[in-house]
C-alpha cells in the first residue's frame, strides 16, 4: 500500500476509551490508519490525572518503535493522528493531537478536514487578546470550545461548530470523557467500535479489525457522540451527506468498510464499469499499477474475461530521498519503483489500469518503461473520470494549473502519454459503482460543484509565520 | 519484495571499472540487490590515488542518503555489497567492503558466498604471527592473497585459492584492477555486463537493468575475469556447476536472469509443475503469500485454469521492530504484516500458493487469518520441496532443529497447520521447470546431498570473539 | 567561573537594536552571561518582515556551535536569554525568549526574576479562555499585554505591568522596538550600553565588555525603556530600590558593574571586612574555594597581610553527569572537582574563605579533603550572613528545611564541618561592603525582611502539568 | 587546568590488575589524567575469558558519561588512554588502547610517547605480508610482539624491543597478565601504586590520589614490570635517563609526583629562579596566565616579595568551536577565554608570568588585551627557554618555522609582543629547579641536544593512507 507522491489525505483519527492498554491500542490503530497520514504520528493519553503524550515525524512504527515510549502513555483513554498537512504546514508544532489547557481539564484533539472560513474567525479572536500557538485551524475551534459561556463540553462543542464550516471528523478527548463528530456533510468517514465493554473511533474499520474491535456503526454527518463511563451518549443534528467519492477510488483501504460500504466491493465495481466502457477487444493482459490499481485491475479483468498478470512489481525499499545519477538516465525515479517483468510483457497489448491521473508525470515515465520492456501495445484504463478542480475538504492535490485534465483534453493527455489508447471512466459509471443515491457524494474535484463556499485566502501556507 | 525472516541469503555484490560515477552506479547496483542483504552495505572507491569508504548498517537507500556521501566515494572504479551475515555475525568491522592495506596497493573485497575450511587455515596463519582484524572468512583469503609470494595479483589470487574451499563469487578492487571469481561449483551466482565502455560485475542481472547496463553472460565456475585499462582478460579454471536452486525458488528477484535464465520463467513453471502434481478441483480461487510467491501463484492459476485473486494485502510498513499487545492478541505479528481482504475470502475454497515452508510458525498463524475471514477450505501449495538440512554455502537457514520438515512429515505438517490439504512440489518437478541438467544444481538442502565436506566447526559464531 | 550546583540564577538577558549582526552579538553577550543560567539558552532576531529563533538544552558554545545556526538567525534587532528554571520547570517549551503571535507583530521576551502573583491571574485568565503554552510566569504578562485595550506597546506594557508583582528585568522585541524594563524595586540587575549606534540592553556589564559596547547607565528601577528608528526613549516610573545583595556576594561576574559599582571592588571589601572582624592570628595562609571565592580569600589576604596561596585546584572537565564508583570512595564528588595541592596545604594552618553557605554538604566534604591533605588546622570564614531564607524574587534556592543555617546554630555548623574555627561576616558587614545605603538592599535570604508579600502558592512547580 | 592549544602531550595511560570495578577505577584514572590527552579515550577490560571495549572521541567524562557503558566493561584487569594524537593522526581506527587477536589470547595496549623508526620495520614486515589495521607506530610493535618466535609474553616483547627506538611508556594487557615498560631513556613517565591488593600503573601520580591507591615508585627506564595472580615481577634493563623537562614546565598536573619529585615543588622552584635572574624592582603586582602558570606565579611572587593578584579570570565555558563575529572584533579569540578584572590592573605595572612561548600570537593578544584593561606597564616573564626546535619523543609542538624561538631574538620578539621587558629562564635556573643531575633531563626543544636519531620521514602523517 505504497501511496501516490501527488494526492495526499489529510489523516487518520483514532481514539479508545476505557481500556488499560489504551495507547497500545491506540498505536495498532494508528498503524492500521497509516496510509491516511504518512507525515507524523502522535498519541495522547490520559489516567484522568495527568495527560502523556508522544509525537514525531515520520512512520508510526518508527515513531513509537520502543516499548518504553508505550508504557509512558498511561491511562485508559487515548486518541491518535496520522497526518499529511493541508493547512498548518509541517511544523512539529502542528502534530496533532494538539494539547491545550483549559480551566478544568486538558484538552485532546485529533482532526480529519478541513475548515473553510479560518481567515476571518482568527483575525476576530486575535483582535480580542487571543493568541494562537499553531498555524492550524483545529486550533482555531479549541479556542471557540474554550471560550465558550456554555456548561458541559457537549454544550461548547456545539456552541463552538455554531462558527466555523467545513470538512471535520475529529475525536476529542478531555480526562473523563472521548467525545467524537463529523460535519453535517460527512466529507471524511469516522466510525464507532466495540472492543469487549470499551468504544473505539476510528477513520477507517481497517483500524477496528486490526485491534480485533467490532464494526458498530458509522458516526453520522452532524452527529455528537460522548463516551463517558456511562456508556455512549449520540446528539444528533442536521444532516445533508456529502461524502467524498475519492475515498472509495484511492484513499481507503480496500479490506476497509467505509460510508457503509466495503472499499473493496465498490472498487470492484470501478473496474467492471470501466471494462464495460471501454474494453480494447484484442487486448492480450491486464495488468494494475501497483499497489493502489489492484482491485480495480482484478474487476476489470474479471468483466472483460481478459488475464490479470503482474507487470510491474512494486519496489518497496524506496526511501523518503532517493539520490539520484548526476548524468541522469532518463525516468530513474520511476525506474527504481517498478521493475516491469520482462517475460509478462514482451510482445503483448496491455491493458494498465490505474486509479487516477493527477499530473500525469510518473504515468508517462511508466507507460514509457513498459514501452521499452517489450509491450506492443499499451492501453490505459483510469478508474475515475478527470480530475480538474482544486479539493478545499481535507486532499491534498496539486493546485489546478498542474492538475493535467485542468489543461488538457483527454486526447491530448494520451497524445502526451504517447499511448495507444485512453479511457477515463464516466463521472456517472463512478457513481453508480457505489450503489448508492449519486447525491449522497460530493465530486467536487471532478465536477466541480462545491458543497459549501470557501474563504478566500484559505490555502496551505496562509498561517504561516 | 520484503523477505522471510527465517531465511536469509549472505549478500549481493557489485562493481564497475572505469565509469566517473562508479560509486553512483554502484548505489543503484546495490539497491537493485537489496533483496539480498538488508543488514549492511558499503561501497568502496578509487581514483587510483586513494580509496574511499562508506558503510554502514541498514538498507542502502537510508545509508546512502545523502548526496554528498556519494560525492566524496570519488573515482572510476567502486565495488559494492549487501550483506547478511553468515559467518562474522553483526560486527560492524565486518560489514563489507573490506579493505586491507598491502605493500604496493590498497585492496577491497565484497564476498558472496561461505567458505568451509576457515578454522584450520586461521589457527595455521595465526601461529605464524598473522593478526586477524575481523571474524570473517572473507579476510582468510586476503591474507592469504597478501602473503603469496607470486607476482601478479590474478597469480597471487589463484594461489590463495587452492588453499581454500567453499562457495565464493568474489569481486575484488585493487587501485587499477576490478577482478571477479566464482568457485569452480558456481553455488552463487554472477554474471558481467557492459555500460557503455564500462564492465560491471553484479549478483544479478537486475542490477545490470536498473543501471542500463547490458548483460553479457555469467562470470563461468572456475573463472576469474579482470578488468583493467586493456579490457577484459579472461582465466578460466576447472568446473562442475552446482548452482543453488533456492536462487530460483525464492532468493533471486523475478526479473534477473541467473546460472542463465529469466527466474520469472522458471518460478512460473515451478507453478504449473506445482498445480499439474495436486490440483484441488473444486477450488474457487488461487492466491498468493504475497509478494515472493506472487509468480509462482500465477503460474498456478494459468496452468489450473482456477482463477487468480489478491487475498492478503502486504502491509509495507512494518518496520524492524514492532511492539506487540502486552494483553497480546493471537497470530498479532502476522496480522500487521497481512491484510486478509474479506469479500474475496468469504465461502471460498482457496489454494494458497507459498514458495517454501522453514520453520512453519508464520504460515500457521496466515492459515488461521484466512479461516477467520470466512475461507471455507484452505489449501497450501508449496512450490519447493520440504526443506530438510542446512546450507553450508551461504543461505542463512535456522539450525536442522527448527526445520519443521526435519521434524514431520508431510501429513504431521498439514496437522499441525490445520488446513484442509498440503502439498509439497516434488524434487523432480522442481528440476524438471530449470529446463536444465538436474545434475547441475545443488539440491542440498531439500536431499542432504552436499557437493563439498565441511569443517566441523564452521559455524556463524565460530571466530566470534 | 564554575558554579555551585545549590544556589542558581534565574536568567541573564541581552538585547540589541539596529546592527547588522545582531544575532552574533547577542551571541556573545549570552556567552559572557553564561553564569546566569547553564540550562538553556536562545536567540530571536527579527528583520521587521520575519522573526527567527534558535533555543536549545545546555550551554551557549554548543547550542550556537555552528555558523550556520547564527548566520539563519537574520535582522538588525535581537534578543537572548540564558536560563536556570524557577518557575516553569526544565520543559522544552519553556525555553526563553519566548515568541507570541499577537494581531499585528510577533513579541519575543526575556525575562530574569519572578513574578509572585501569578496564581490568581492565571485563573482568573483561563476563567475567560485564555489557553496557556507554557507554565512560565513570562507568559502571563504576555497575555496581559495581548488583551490590553491600550494603542501603544509602551502603554500596552504598563497596563499590563499594574496587574503583576515581583522581580522583572525583562527585554521585549517587536518587529521594530526593542523594550526593557525594571520592577520598582530593582531586584535584579539590567543596563544599557552602546556599540556605535546601537543600543544594547545586558544583565551585567560584562557582556558589554565582550562586545565592545561602552557602558551607559542602569535601566532604572520602574523604568521603561523603548528603542526604536528615532532612538531611546525613557518612561520612568516611581521606585524604591531593594537591589539582590547576592548579585555582589556570588552571582555577578567579578568584572561587571551592577547596581552602579564594580563588583570585584565589593567582593574584596567583603573579604578585607570579613578579616577585620575575625582573623585568625596565628594562621599560615589564605586559600579560597575556587573560583567563586578567589576575590573575596584576595581581599581577606591583603587586609590580614597572610599569604595568599592556591590550595585547591578546580578541575573543569567535570561534566553534568559523573560517575561515581560502585564501593563508593568517600567525599568523591568533591574530590573529582578540586585537586588539593599537598605541598601548599601541608602542616599548615589554613584560612579557607567561602562566599556563602547553602546545605553545606560540599563543604564538609572539602574540609574534610583539606585536613586529609594534612593541614593542621582548617578555619572556615565566609564572606556573607547565614542563609535562613527562600528567595521568591529569582533566585533558586533549596527548601527552607534543606538550609543548614536555618537549622542549626553558627556553632553547631562548626562541629558539623568538624573544623577548627567558623566565622559568618555580618549583615553589617556586609552592607558596609556596598559602600550605599543599607537600605537600598534585599537581604530576605539573610534576614526575612521581605519587599514584596508572596503569593501562597508560588512555587516552581506550580503549574506544572 | 584548561590546556594550550599550541603544545600538546601524546597520552596518558592507566592500567589496574585484580580489582572487581577495574574499568570504573580506570575511567577515574583517566578522568586525573585528562589534561594529557583530549581528543579521544578509551577502556579495555578482561575478566580472563572475553575483553569488552568502550573507545570515543572527546572528553573522558562525556565517552563514560553513563554507568552501563561502565558496567558492561566487566572484569578485574584493565587499561585505559587518553589521547592527542602525533603519529596517527586522528581517525577513529587509531583510538586506544589498540586490541588485537593473537593465537591464544587477545592484547590490548596503551601507549605514551613515540617510535622513531618506525617506517622502514613497517615496510619490511609489510614485504613479508602482513596487515596493518591502523597507522600508529604502536600497532608496529604488536606485530612484532606477534611474530616473535619466544615463548613468554615477557620474552616477546623483550625481543620485539630489540628492534625499536623511541619513546615509550606502555602498559600491555592480555588475557591474565598486566604489563608496563618503559624505554630505557625513561623519556615519558610512569610510576606504579597499590590500591589494597591491587596493582596500579599511571602516568601521572595524581591518578593514584584520585582512585586513592598508594604511589609506590616509578616504572624505571628500561624495565618490564608483569603483574599477574603471583604479584609484581621486576625485569630491569639497560638505563640512562633522559627524562623530559617539559613535563616539569608545564605538562604535568602541579599535584603529581613525576621523575620522584611533586611537580608543584619544582615549578615554584621555576618561578623562584625567575625572579632571582629579572625581577622587575618597581612592579606592583606579579599575575599569572591562568591556570597553567599560576604556581611558577606564586613563587615568582613569594621570591620576589611583589603581591600576586588575579588579573585574568578564565572562561571555562569556552567549547572546541566557538563562533567568531564577522566583522571581526580585534583578538576576539583571547577576549572570550580570558576576561581582564580592571580594578586589579588599572593603571599598575604588572609583571605577568608565562610558563612557556610557543607560536607567541596568544600572549600578543593577550598582552595587548592587558594595556587595554589599563596596565600601565606589562612585563613578561617566561618560565622556561626560547623554544627552538621540534620534539620528537611524544611532544606534539607545531614545525619548527612556526616557533617563534625559532626566527626571533628575544629583543624582537619583546618588540613583536609590544611588551616592556621579556626575560626568559636560562637552561640552567630550569634545570637547577629539579635539584637533580642535569644530565638526566632531555631539553632536546631548547638546546637541540636529541639523546636518539630520528627516521628522515617520521612524521605525524607518514602513513595515512
Amino acid at each position: 500500500m505504497n501511496r501516490k507522491s501527488s494526492i495526499n489525505e489529510k489523516c487518520g483519527v483514532f481514539g479508545i476509551y476505557g481500556h488499560p492498554e489504551a495507547s497500545t491500542i491506540t498505536y495498532h490503530g494508528l498503524f492500521a490508519l497509516q496510509h491516511r497520514g504518512q507525515e507524523s504520528s502522535g498519541i495522547v493519553s490520559t489516567d484522568g490525572k495527568k495527560s502523556y503524550k508522544h509525537l514525531g515525524m515520520g512512520l508510526v512504527a518508527d515513531i513509537f518503535s520502543n516499548a518504553e515510549t508505550l508504557e509512558q502513555l498511561k491511562g485508559h483513554i487515548a486518541i491518535g493522528h496520522n497526518r499529511y498537512s493541508t493547512t498548518g504546514a509541517s511544523k512539529i508544532a502542528n502534530i496533532q493531537p494538539l494539547v491545550f489547557n483549559l480551566l478544568d481539564y486538558q484538552i485532546a484533539i485529533s482532526h480529519n478536514g478541513n475548515l473553510v472560513n479560518t481567515t476571518s474567525l482568527r483575525k476576530k479572536l486575535m483582535k480580542e487578546g487571543t493568541i494562537f500557538q499553531t498555524t492550524t485551524d483545529t486550533e482555531l475551534l479549541v479556542h471557540l470550545i474554550a471560550r465558550s459561556k456554555e456548561d458541559s463540553i457537549e454544550d461548547k462543542i456545539r456552541d463552538a461548530l455554531s462558527f466555523v464550516k467545513g470538512a471535520y471528523s475529529i475525536v476529542i478527548m478531555t480526562g473523563d470523557k472521548l467525545i467524537a463528530f463529523r460535519d453535517s456533510y460527512g466529507f471524511r468517514p469516522l466510525c464507532v467500535g466495540k472492543l469487549g465493554d470499551n468504544y473505539i473511533f476510528a477513520s477507517e474499520s481497517c483500524a477496528l479489525d486490526l485491534v480485533e474491535a467490532e464494526y458498530l456503526r458509522d458516526v453520522e454527518p452532524g452527529e455528537i457522540i460522548v463516551i463517558d463511563e456511562d456508556g455512549l451518549h449520540s446528539h444528533k443534528g442536521e444532516s445533508t451527506p456529502k461524502y467524498c467519492i475519492f475515498e472509495y477510488v484511492y484513499f481507503s483501504r480496500p479490506d476497509s468498510r467505509v460510508f457503509g460500504e466495503f472499499v473493496d466491493k465498490t472498487r470492484r465495481k470501478l473496474g467492471n464499469n470501466l471494462a464495460d466502457e471501454a474494453d480494447i477487444e484484442d487486448a492480450d493482459i491486464v495488468i494494475s499499477v501497483p499497489d493502489s490499481s489492484n482491485t480495480a485491475a482484478l474487476g476489470y479483468s474479471s468483466q472483460s474475461g481478459k488475464k490479470f498478470e503482474i507487470g510491474l512489481i512494486r519496489n518497496h525499499y524506496v526511501g523518503r530521498t532517493f539520490i539520484n545519477p548526476r548524468q541522469s538516465q532518463r525516468d530513474f525515479s520511476v525506474k527504481i519503483k517498478f521493475n516491469p517483468v520482462g517475460g509478462v510483457l514482451k510482445d503483448k497489448k496491455v491493458i494498465v489500469v490505474e486509479d487516477s491521473i493527477v499530473r500525469g508525470t510518473t504515468l508517462k515515465k511508466l507507460t514509457r518503461l513498459l514501452k521499452k520492456a517489450g509491450c506492443k501495445e499499451v492501453h490505459v484504463r483510469v478508474s475515475s473520470p478527470p480530475i480538474k478542480h482544486p479539493c478545499f475538504y481535507g486532499m491534498d492535490f496539486p493546485t489546478s494549473d498542474e492538475l493535467i485534465a485542468n489543461n488538457m483534453s483527454v486526447e491530448e493527455i494520451k497524445e502526451y502519454l504517447d499511448v495507444d489508447s485512453l479511457h477515463y471512466l464516466s463521472l456517472k459509471g463512478m457513481l453508480d459503482a457505489t450503489g448508492m443515491d449519486h447525491s449522497n457524494f460530493c465530486t467536487a474535484c471532478f465536477s466541480g460543484d462545491y458543497p459549501i463556499k470557501v474563504d478566500k485566502m484559505t490555502n496551505k501556507q496562509s498561517f504561516e509565520s
